[in-house]
């Protein structure tokens, strides 16, 4: 079993009811579906609640935090922040969707700007897989077709990533990399373009699988051997 | 069930009543009875055999195999070398064991000459976990001792690995990366280095661990999207 | 200085008086023509002349050589092949150029098929920059704008690159990784995607300062250490 | 010409008699002596000038940082990291030695814990080129043997190296990741592990050729383009 916690910001859905209308359960209830009826066992947080929602308890009982948030980057606490990256080192998965490139949790893991070009256009975004045998890209067509979505484009100043797996391409002529996995401490981290709030793309069948193989690629299943760091004895007889 | 399928050149088993000692039941024995009781279903293929038995069947019905080869790499046909190469191009996963660096497969898929400096004079041997976040490392120690094998030293002429999961220390003063991942058309590549025939590596837990988790990590468990390559329709309209 | 030399097939320039107009020089003229007044030198060698024009003397005398080929790879010899490959393995820079995806050359270092889709159909292109730093992106714009080239779409089935550089955009909907580095032995190799022969690719002056740029970085300026292999004594006293 | 800051913290040599002997100039002035008589003008700046010696104006004139720091990592103001961090970001060349692991200005790149292992007791240390054909490893032997330094034993809690040029050995049975690259933004960034105030070790030929390998591999030469971030108009025109 696999245990995903879904933060999601949650205030587009309060104020904005177009995005109320395409997400009544929020994003959150949407990305959450997704593991419905599979080997997951999942809990979801969101940024008004006490702590974010993101407990000590609720972190240690995380294998894979899903992230998506947008307006209210600020408002996310250090403390939290902290907490966070301290437990991705340590080995959980952290899947960091959309918007989320400007969370703070995303940029101290990257030490880069992580910024980008934008465009809310109803540009068509093609999804195209570029490591077709990556377990994130299992079931996942050449291309995914979104007929409209918010554009990224390049540069997306982010260090290169260990694996790319998507690259879009716009109507309006951008690419950008899509799909791109890091280890950081002993943890996995899949940042994932799509899903701008004012289009339904997380109900789409194909970005759903995606977040599902990107879960199971984030968990680790079996415990870590966690590394002894600082003074240290030799293992083996030194020169005299 | 991921099938597995162990191939071994199996000649020092037959010459060599040392090797024949250690391993009772060939390498390839000990290298299957990691698998059982697990979710495998293991195979075994050897080089005497008709097609080296790896037939189109055999193969077919291979998600990983395992490959030790040494003192006759060059009897191995170029045939079935290709009909290996296309199946890992086509999404099964190849596991490369420690005098393999020199096989054809190998070095067909990797391009260089996969050369290396050796000694065969009891070094101890140290592998240390460089990625503990890996699915390969899982359950794996801070560092594998291991009492005498053979040296195998740096410079090792191959790609960078697009994943380093383990380094090795010899007592002789050398190291050697001895944990190597790639992706290689839909196919997952592991090398990994210990296991010379004339000591008992391959009845070691944890490097029977490191084989068991390579088998995990390198099988596609879900299908994957074959890629369509030649001549192509705009899914867009062109300029005119 | 760096010594660089073009190989070219020169046979559209024969066949097709289109081709023959654009490059009235041939295209290795036109590539040729980027390194005068810089820090090169520069030879020529073409398929149809002995031994490719790629003699012991000619390849011991190139620090990087660029491929342009296309209809005549299977025409390539198999000894000029394997000549090429030791070089670059021992140092010499390859810049592998459209076409040459296919080349014996690049297949033999890859280890892939080099497969991809393709469309001679006037697609606009737009090479965007995804790695500002680095040095064969100095001085490119954020996107270069080609009016009209042959699309080739992803998947392309390449290990993927140590370092990506360049990401193309299509108008007809398709994305390809078009700037890749690698490095093979001692050897740097760099792939850039346009140039098909029936467009002016190669007389753009952004076009032009990549091949320059990537000249430069594919060099090796100074002497290599060459790694010694094969069997080798300790340098620390072993375990007795 | 590049213009190489070199950056001390400059406390141990004020303090140890034994630093101030190996290093009468200071660690910064051994350093500073690598880029005499070559292609390179050097500032020098330490920790306890106003502003750490690094202001706007002397960041607008440095193409590579050096970065030298142990006991007062804690001391260096927040806002100095910023503007260095903002400095590399833009394509300042960066280079991080050994303690340096620990300091504000590579933590924040690297977005780790850069935690490892080290026993101070005279270890021998060999560091083995496993890059031959990089830059930063032209004209460097096989192996550097220092008779005796501080050991630093893995697991180093970096991300993956985008290239690993050197692997050290130590007698007390560790190995180490110990030249690293990576690039932030438009910069060049590399980590070199030796250079232990109490030994001589930046008198150290084959050390001295690395600094200056590394400081040309990290110089942008050539202008960058700034990315151009925000708001984007499209390029092409978009489905109605």
């Amino acid at each position: 079993m696999i245990r995903v916690t879904v933060w999601n910001e949650n205030r587009h859905e309060k104020k904005n009811p177009r995005v109320a209308e395409i997400y009544p359960d929020g994003i959150h209830g949407a990305i959450a579906s997704v593991f419905a009826g599979q080997e997951f066992m999942v809990q979801i947080a969101t940024l008004d609640e006490p702590e974010h929602g993101l407990t000590e308890a609720v972190l240690e009982t995380t294998d894979v935090l899903f992230w998506w948030g947008h307006l209210a980057h600020g408002d996310v606490s250090d403390t939290i922040v902290e907490r966070v990256k301290a437990r991705v080192l340590a080995g959980m998965g952290l899947v960091v969707l959309h918007s989320g490139h400007f969370s703070k949790i995303f940029k101290v893991l990257m030490g880069t700007t992580c910024d980008l070009k934008w465009r809310e256009a109803n540009d068509r975004e093609r999804i195209w897989t570029v490591a077709p045998g990556h377990p994130i890209a299992e079931g996942i067509p050449e291309n995914i077709l979104l007929e409209a979505e918010e554009m990224y484009g390049e540069h997306f100043d982010i260090p290169a990533p260990e694996e790319l797996v998507f690259v879009s391409w716009f109507s309006g002529g951008e690419v950008f990399r899509s799909g791109c996995t890091y280890r950081r401490g002993a943890g996995n981290i899949f940042y994932f373009r799509p899903g701008h709030e004012t289009y339904p793309t997380y109900h789409h069948q194909d970005i759903r699988q995606v977040l599902l193989n990107a879960a199971r690629w984030a968990a680790n299943i079996n415990p870590i051997t966690t590394p002894v760091y600082g003074n240290a004895k030799p293992l083996e007889p030194l020169p005299s």
